[in-house]
């Protein structure tokens, strides 16, 4: 028996923006930063849970101040009872009925929750001595579903249905974790395309991303349509016409526009085309993927809980999920987008990058592949090598795959130094 | 010329649960409360600019949070040059890049934008010695347009078709300020309805609605079918046939489960029902609205931004749209709301109760009324007679109207005594 005794939280942020990394059509000058957050135990196994809000600068202090709005649910709590029933957890912060009002489950709110839970989630899984991705893939059916909340999907995707998929995805799960341990995951890389890259650098750095084994890579657009006609030339000839090149808006485009401007560059085989337009918009995305047919939709690094995922999958708006670990309710609420997207039979392809996105959600899709899916067919989790060197297990890549991780836990733990080292004063 | 020289916070909170009142199915126990912002300025006019985000509770610390971290865009600014241009103070907020990662356009951070729009525009209005009302009804078309972001809009609603709206309703702007200030706007009343009241309360207030010359009521709903059904009957039995009785779920179904509920107790003669399922969905509203056709749905207190609201228009999901005066980027986001609802020929119905939000929503509606619909044909404006009395110039009810303010400013002011006597400590 143990109790939570501390939450404590830290204001994190790196200087991206001194070098432009990260830079696109939307985020000039991105300072990827965390809202982090440790559970402490009066456990004496030394173990603690870590979880992070991802954001790429100001702000950093509300998404701390929500984060520790939630101090008061877990002091005194008994930790095992809570690490048995993740589902309760969810309830338990999701379903406060007053502080509902300030999302409701979306936004600052709802990602605050999303790292509070994350943490539970990789103290669970440090408890019983597994990566994340594991520990998951070896719970039953029934206590997946039992940690995902089906409200507002019933209509289309019911605890009947999620049951049906993974127990289909039974046979083999053992095979597919070795598979994994041997192989690991397919990845794509946004390296080379930062917008605020000179031409020369996109080069030198697409060329390595296809000596690194990359099959994917990634590039901003969306600010002026000759300097993406003139990048996207360069990158394809660099790479060649084996290698797949997405593309990116970050948002920037309405409707009309961002039908006309992808139409004006889809001669460059486009593997797909990413956040054209607001996030939120489903019936707009669907206008966009019947216009633009057959070049796919991505979007999801911003979709902001299940209820518009459902959408997105409901009217084909889009062809490629883009899940992330830090925008919704967690572990918690990515199961529930990972059961969706498998009753549509749409692939997951993660979003990742700014500071430890890639860490944590590389257990999502390994998990969806092992006990949910159960292929890696067109799947890729997006890779960028920024700020690794800050997590004690950071993600790594070898010949363009997301290496298993091993450790115990969610990845999502920081090395003290690097937190005291970029932690910012409270004001 | 003169400067904002302080952003004053305050974390207001009103012990309401200890009465029920604002009980509902998602909402048991309220503590009605504002996130509440005071904008100062050098000029020797002693006028102050006031905006609020209303929650209920618990989370009203980060929603002040939220505002403290717009402070550094006001400090030190030229204040004509801002209220000059409400465009771009709209611009300056909304579209921070760093700031944007914490919604897009959603939640606690754009609640907080929306406060401090809110108080720039009661500022403006004040300056102006107009009530906001009537501050917006006197400008033109294009200094109308100039205010509204239509980013994300333009697939439906471009700027020159707000332009059209908005000229094609410049005839009769004087005769219909005239009749406002004579007649008032229609209102209707949820004060019988909610939840926690016992049968003989609801009778009473239902039947004191009707004697008060309110010709529509609103019951909550959804929390026991067969409560449901009981108080429908005595709520129709003490207003008769004439009054029309709207239902509010709250949130509280999934769309299978509204569809039921809903035809379960439709022999009422329902007037609209609200908030059936979660506010952010679309395409399960739209299956709704078909499956209950002719009841018409009602949707928009929790709305999150004109993304949103243009899709609800597009996909016929809502017949009532329920703008909101805090939850969304304020006056500036009300006007786009506005403006798509004219477009689609959707009547505006606001929320309304809470803290404050009577106050805050009339002056959208008049607004409405004299420059842009033209018309109060079924359209009502949410009464709730809770916590008035702590504001300087309360909405008044006459006769089921709202009274047109005559005071200058967005009447958002509360006295500085109820601030001090229901201020909670910062922690």
């Amino acid at each position: 028996m143990s109790q939570f005794i501390a939450v404590r939280t830290h204001d994190v942020r790196f200087p991206t923006s001194l070098l432009l990394d990260g830079s696109d059509a939307m985020n000039p000058d991105p300072d990827y930063s965390a809202a982090y957050v440790r559970l402490v135990t009066d456990a004496d196994d030394g173990l603690e849970g870590h979880g992070f809000v991802f954001t790429i600068g100001r702000g950093n202090d509300v998404q701390v101040a929500a984060i520790e709005s939630l101090r008061g649910y877990l002091i005194g709590r008994d930790v095992e009872s809570l690490l048995e029933d993740m589902g309760a957890a969810w309830r338990l912060f999701v379903y406060d009925s007053q502080l509902r009002w300030l999302g409701p489950e979306k936004g600052v709110m709802h990602m605050a929750i999303g790292a509070v839970l994350n943490a539970l989630w990789d103290l669970k899984a440090k408890r019983a001595s597994l990566p994340l991705w594991q520990l998951l893939a070896t719970m039953t059916p029934e206590q997946i579903v039992d940690c995902v909340d089906f409200r507002y999907l019933t209509d289309v995707l019911t605890p009947e249905d999620a049951l049906e998929i993974l127990h289909a995805a039974m046979p083999g799960r053992e095979e597919r974790t070795a598979h994994l341990l041997a192989t690991g995951y397919p990845a794509y890389t946004t390296t080379p395309g930062w917008l605020g890259y000179d031409d020369a650098k996109l080069e030198r750095l697409a060329k390595e991303a296809v000596a690194e084994g990359f099959t994917q890579i990634k590039l901003k657009v969306g600010s002026d349509l000759a300097d993406d006609q003139r990048r996207l030339a360069i990158a394809r000839a660099a790479v060649g016409e084996e290698i797949r090149i997405a593309i990116d808006a970050n948002q920037r485009w309405d409707v009309p526009e961002a039908i006309d401007w992808v139409k004006a560059l889809r001669k460059h085989d486009i593997t797909w085309v990413e956040e054209p337009t607001s996030p939120d918009d489903v019936i707009g995305h669907a206008a966009i993927s019947r216009a633009l047919h057959p070049i796919p939709i991505a979007t999801g690094e911003h979709m902001m809980n299940r209820v518009l995922a459902k959408q997105f999958l409901q009217a084909d708006a889009l062809q490629v999920l883009q899940i992330d670990a830090a925008r919704v309710a967690g572990v918690s609420e990515n199961l529930a987008m990972l059961l969706l997207a498998a009753k549509f039979g749409v692939r997951v392809c993660p979003h990742a990058g700014g500071v430890g996105l890639c860490e944590a959600v590389q257990h999502i899709s390994m998990f969806d592949y092992v006990a949910v899916s159960g292929t890696t067919q067109d799947r890729f989790i997006e890779y960028v090598d920024h700020l690794h060197e800050h997590f004690v297990t950071p993600a790594k890549i070898r010949d363009g795959h997301y290496v298993a991780p091993t450790a115990p836990g969610a990845s999502t733990e920081m090395y003290p130094a690097s937190i005291i080292k970029y932690e910012v004063p409270r004001s």
